[in-house]
């Protein structure tokens, strides 16, 4: 199985909105890319200093499937849209599991 | 569930050696603590350019089985002994899914 995982701090102007935007638009994407097998996403509980704010963990059996994600139109349209304009910092790690 | 993600992007003279060592320890975590229930790991598969190296995420039931994961002496010992002394960046997010 190969995990994606990427973790965002957003920009300190970020609207509240916005942020919530991200999560209903990339909660779309499970019926729009079959590969997408596990998919998990959140906001920061706020237990931990220096903690960042919101994380997406989502599971593909091959690296087909995650590549499949990745480039899906769907997927890039809400990165551009919703998710880029508010990034202030963005971390990513693809591993084996 | 909570599920609590955390991303490391290793110092320039890590060696392979200190890398590999970390899942070697991390991953005697689940015979430790019981409230650990997904555990999952592992070294970024090289696929996307300007990636961190490193992914854990851990999976509880709820606050307390986190708070007991971060806490426990034995991990605690491993990220002094085996991750600090490698940590370039860090990124920590908790979540409930």
């Amino acid at each position: 199985m190969i995990r994606h995982t990427v973790l965002f701090a957003w920009t300190g102007d970020a609207t509240d909105a916005q942020k919530k935007r991200v999560a209903t638009e990339l909660s779309r994407l499970p019926g729009v890319i079959p590969a997408l097998r596990g998919y998990a996403m959140g906001t920061d509980i706020g237990v931990n200093e220096g903690n960042w704010d919101f994380a997406v963990t989502a599971d593909f059996d091959d690296l087909d499937g995650y590549l499949a994600y990745r480039d899906d139109p769907t997927h890039r349209a809400i990165i551009a849209e919703h998710i880029a304009p508010i990034i202030g910092r963005r971390a990513a790690v693809q591993f084996q599991c």
